[in-house]
C-alpha cells in the first residue's frame, strides 16, 4: 500500500476540484481504511464544495459520499467488519450512539452526526476512512457502479417515501424526475404506491413510465396540480419533492388529498411561501426527511439487491468529476454519473 | 312557541350584526330545533361576519358555533337523541358521512361539511337547529355558560394537541394565550405533558403559569426560541400555534427540537416564508389541524367534566354581540364572552 | 317482480338447508332490495347453519354474506345509491354509526352492528336487501361471480395483512392456503411483501408460489417455524393465520422475528394454549382482525378491480349449498364456490 | 480500594445464596467499576437464583439488577461517564449495538443482550461492573435508595404502559398492585390516564387510591372484568397486568373494551389458556414488554426526578437478602426492599 493516494479535493470554495496526491490516512477506532472501487456524484458534492449551506464544512476536503470499496486496514480494537469486506461510505457518517435520537432510531437527528465528503473526508479518492460502526454493508453480487447512488439517492427516496405515509394502494406523486425522482419511482412501485410522475422533460417522464409510473404529468404542458386532482378523484395521499424550486411548494400543496403528507428531500436555501389557510383548512402535513438511518439504508439496499431498483448512471473516472459537476450545475446530467477507480 | 325568535344576523359582510326577529325553522330529517341557554362567541365569528376567507357564507346568515341548548322538536326519521335532552351545536355541524374521510375517523376533512353559523344558522340566536347525528352530547350536572367555549375552542386545541404527537413527559410551547392558548394549557397539563407557554402579555402568562404552565416566556422581553431551546435542552418536542401572525412561524420552527411536530390552529388569511432547508435538516414535521371530530369533541368535553379544564369566560346578552366583535378586533378580550340566553 | 323468491334456508341448526320459495320483502329506511347475480360460500357460513358461535342466529334465516346483485328498489328517504347500481352484502352489514368505534373508523368493532346471513337475512337467494350506508360498491367491468369472495375473504385477509403491520419488504408468512390465503398471498405481495407460505398440501403450495410467495413450505415435512427462521434470517416480521388449529398457534409465536406481530383471522371455538414466556421475552404482538369497514372493503375491491388479486373459484348453483357444505366440512373443497343467480 | 468485596452469590441454583468476599473485576473497553450504594431486590433475583427459567445463568453469580452507585475506575478507551458519576445497572446490562432491533430504538430485543445479574454479574455486592454505553444515568439531587426500584420495576411498568397504547383521558386497568404495580398507578396517573386497580388485598388497593387509581377492585369480592366493563361503560381501553396467574389472562380479555391492548410484563413459566374466538371478535391486542431502552429508562427516570413517581420501600442490609428472598416466595413483602451499601 503506498503513502499517497490520488483524490479529488476542494481546496477552496467553488465548484472547480484539484485532482491530486495526498496523504494516505490511519485508521483509528472503529475505523477502517477502504480501497475504493466506485463513487456517485451528487448534486449535494457541488453544494459542499461551493460552501452553499449555512454551515460549512472546511477546504481542503474530499467530498463525495456514494462510495464502495473493500476494507484494507482496521483501526484498533474490534469492529463489525472484516478486511476484505465491501462496505460503502455515506452522507450520514456516523452519529454520536448515546443522544435521544440515536437512542430512538433517529440518527438522522444526531446533533453531533459526522458527515461524509463534508466534515470528514469522502469518496472522491482511491482510499477513504469509513466508521465501521456506521458504514453499509454492500450486499453480495451486486454490481459496485450501480449500487453507488443507492447509498445516498437511493436511501433518502426509501425514506422520503416512508415518510409520506402513503399505504400500499395509495397515491404518490414523485415531483422531478431526475438523479433523486427515477429512483423514487421505482422505490414507490416496489412498496405497492400508485405512481404519478410530474417533470418538464418527455424523456424524463418516459423513464418514469418505464419504471412503473402509471401516470405522467408534464408540467409544462398543464397545470400538475388539477391534472392530479383529476386523475385521483381527489388529489394524492403522498406527495415526494425531489425536486425544490418556488413553484414546488404551493403545487405540492394543491395536488393533495385532504390529511395527505408531503415530504421534501432536498435542501435548496432560501425561503418559499406557504399559505397556512390550506394547510389547516386540509388538514396536511409537511415534512422534511434528510437521507436515512443505517436500518434504513439496509432496507434500501436490500431492494437494490432484490432487483427491485436499478439507477441510471453512466461511468466516469475521477479527472471527469469537474465536467460532472459542471453538467449537474447546468442541469444537462440525466441520471447519476459514477466514479469508475 | 312563537313562530318568531331574536337572533344576531350578518345582513351584508362587515363587523356589525343586526339583532332582530326572524322565523323559527322547522327541523327536517335529521335535525333537531334547539332552545339555546348559551353560545360561545369566538374570533371565528368575526371572520364568517366580514367575510374574510376565500369560500365565503351567504348573507343573511346568523352566526354561532359554539351553542348549548335543549331539544325542543325533532324531525321526521329515527333520532339519537330525544326532547329534553341537552346538545350544543359546533363549527363542523354535520359531515356527508360516506367518504373516505368520514369513513376513517377524519370527518373534519369532508369536502361535504356543513359549518355552524357559516354555511348553515348558527347559535347567535334563541333557537338554532342541530344535526342529530353530530350535534355534541352536553354530559351532566356542567355549568352551560362555562362548557361553550369547549365546543370550539376546547375540541379545536385538544385535537391539535393531539396531533402535536407530543408524548406524557414531552415538552410543548403553547404559543399564545388568548382564547384558544389558556384552555390549550389546561389540556396539555391534563394530558402529562411538560408546558411552556408564550405570550407578549404578563397577565396571560400569569395565567397559563396559574393552569400548569412550568415555564412561562414573554416574548417582549426575550427571543422565545432562544428561551425554549435552552430551558428545554434542545427544544420543544411539540408546538402549538393558537396565534397565527407572521413572526410565529420562523420562531416555532427555531424553539424545536429535531424530529419536533409543530401544529397550527388557526386559518389566518396569506402566506408565510418557511424555511425548507431547516425543515429538512431537522426533520421536522409541520401540521394543520382544523377542530376535531365528534369522537374528539366527546373526549375534550369529558376532560371537561371531569374538572381538568376551565374556560375563563365573561356573560353577555345577545345585544352585546356587537361590542365583543369590536373587542376581538381590537385584541382587548382576554378569555370568552358567553351569550347567556 | 314476484312475490315470493327462492332462497337456501337454515330451519332449524345443521349443515342442511331447505331450498325453498319465501317472501319478498320490503326496503325500509335506508335499504335497499337487491337481484343477486352471485353469492360466494363461506365457512362462515356453514358456522352460522350449524349455530356453532356463542351469540347465534335466529332460524330460520337465509345465510350468504358475498352476495352481488342489482339495486332494484329504494327503502324511503334519501340513498347514497340508486336503482341500477351493482351492490353487494357484507359480514358487517351495518353497525350503529354513533358508537365510539363507528366514530373512529373502527365499525367492525361496533356492539350494535348486524350481520349479514347471520342477524339479517343474506344472499343465499334470489334477492336480498342491504343497507345502503353500508353495503360495498361493485367496481365496473368486473367479473361478479369472480369478485364474489373479496366481499368477505378479501377484505378478512387484507384487513388482517394490515393490521400484521409487515412493511413493504419486510416478511410475512400466510398460515394456510386454503380460500382465505390464497388471497391473502396475492394481496401480501401487491403490499410488497415478501410472502411464505405454510400449508400441508403441494397444490395449495404450488397455487401460492404461482400467486408470488417467493418461499413455501410444506408443514408435514419440516417443521414450519425452523424453516422461517432459517430462510428469513431471524423469523418473520408477520404471521397471518388463516387456518386456525391447536399447532397454528405455537408454530406461529415460533416463526416470529422479536418485534413481531401475529395476526389471527378465523374464529375457532375453544381455547388454545399460549406461553406468556415467550411473547414477553420476544416482545411479540398478538392480534386478533374481523372483516373490515367499508374503507377497507372499498381498497380491497380496488386491488381486485386493478387485476392485483385473482381468486379461485367454481360456479355452482343455489341448489349445490348442501355439496359445498359438505365439501368444506370435509376440507375437499380448493378455492371458492361461488353461486350463479 | 481492597482487591475483594462483599457480594451475595448464587453457588448453585436455589433460593438461598451466600454472602461473601469475592475478587474485585477490572473494568475492560467499555466498562466501569461502581461502587454501590444502594440495590433493590426484585423477584427476578429469585427466578435467577433458582434458574427457572428455559436460558438458565451460570453459577457461580451474582444477582442484582437495580444498583445505583459510584463510577470508581474506567475500562480502556472513552467513554461518555466519568469517574466521580452515579450511574446504575439495569437488566438490559448491553446490547449488540449493530443488529436490526439496536439500529431501530428497539435494543430489548438484540438477541445478543446481556442481563445485569444473570448473564452478567450484579448489583448484589458492594462493587459491580456497567456498561457505560448502556448504564442509567442518575439523576442529581435524588434519593439513591429510593430511585433504584425505578431502574427495573420503574421502567418496566412505564414502557408496558406506553405499549398499552392507552391515550390521556381513556381507561387503564393495573391488574395486582405489588413491586410493579403501585408503580404503575403512579406512572398512568401522569401520563393522563383513568387509573382503574384490581387486587385481592385492601391495603394495596388503598395504596393505590392513594396514588391517583380513581376506582379499585378487590378480586376476591367481586368479579373484577364485570366491575370494571360496569365503571367504564363497556370496558378498558388499556390493561397491564403485571401479576401473571392463570385466571389474570381471561379476566384480562374480559375487562377490555373492543379494540383494546393488553400487555404482560411478566415472565411466568408454564402455558396459559386464551380464547381466539374473543380476542378476534373484539379485535383485540396482546401484547408482551421486557424491561425498556436506554431511552424509555431516561424518562423513566425522569418522572422519578419531577416527583411524579414514588416506589414504596424499606431499607435492608446485603446480609438481609435471604430473608427478603423468602419473603417474595411467600408474598409477604409490601413494596421493594432496598439494600443500602
Amino acid at each position: 500500500m503506498s503513502k499517497q493516494f490520488k483524490a479529488a479535493i476542494v481546496e477552496e470554495f467553488g465548484p472547480t476540484l484539484t485532482v491530486r496526491e495526498t496523504d494516505l490516512p490511519e485508521p483509528g477506532p472503529f475505523q477502517a481504511l477502504v480501497k475504493n472501487v466506485a463513487s456517485g456524484i451528487c448534486h449535494t458534492d457541488v453544494h459542499a464544495a461551493c460552501g452553499d449551506w449555512p454551515v460549512k464544512p472546511e477546504p481542503a476536503f474530499i467530498p463525495g459520499h456514494e462510495g464502495v470499496g473493500e476494507v484494507v486496514k482496521l483501526g484498533p480494537g474490534e469492529h463489525d467488519v472484516k478486511v476484505g469486506d465491501m462496505v460503502g461510505n455515506a452522507w450520514l457518517w456516523s452519529a454520536c450512539g448515546v443522544c435521544e435520537h440515536c437512542l430512538s432510531g433517529h440518527e438522522t437527528r444526531c446533533e453531533k452526526a459526522e458527515y461524509g465528503g463534508y466534515t470528514v473526508d469522502g469518496s472522491f479518492g482511491e482510499y477513504m476512512l469509513v466508521d465501521t460502526r456506521y458504514c453499509p454493508r454492500i450486499p453480495e453480487g451486486v454490481d459496485y457502479q450501480e449500487i453507488a447512488p443507492i447509498l445516498c439517492a437511493g436511501v433518502t427516496v426509501y425514506k422520503g417515501l416512508k415518510v409520506t405515509n402513503t399505504k400500499p394502494g395509495q397515491f404518490v406523486v414523485i415531483s422531478g424526475i431526475g438523479g433523486l425522482g427515477h429512483i423514487a419511482v421505482q422505490y414507490a412501485v416496489a412498496m405497492g404506491m400508485r405512481v404519478i410522475a410530474v417533470d418538464i422533460a418527455d424523456d424524463k417522464l418516459e423513464l418514469a413510465k418505464k419504471h412503473g409510473a402509471e401516470y405522467t404529468i408534464n408540467a409544462k404542458e398543464k397545470d400538475p396540480a388539477e391534472a392530479v386532482v383529476e386523475y385521483t378523484n381527489g388529489g394524492s395521499h403522498g406527495v415526494l419533492v425531489t425536486a425544490v424550486h418556488s413553484d414546488a411548494f404551493g403545487q405540492a400543496i394543491n395536488m393533495t388529498r385532504r390529511g395527505a403528507t408531503i415530504v421534501f428531500n432536498g435542501l435548496p436555501p432560501g425561503e418559499f411561501p406557504v399559505s397556512i389557510f390550506n394547510i389547516v383548512l386540509k388538514e396536511l402535513t409537511i415534512r422534511g426527511s434528510l437521507v436515512g438511518t443505517r436500518k434504513d439504508m439496509a432496507e434500501a439496499l436490500d431492494f437494490y439487491a432484490r432487483g427491485l431498483v436499478k439507477p441510471t448512471w453512466k461511468q466516469v473516472g475521477l479527472d471527469d468529476v469537474n465536467d460532472v459537476f459542471t453538467g449537474l450545475i447546468d442541469g444537462t446530467i440525466d441520471g447519476r454519473r459514477v466514479i469508475k477507480y
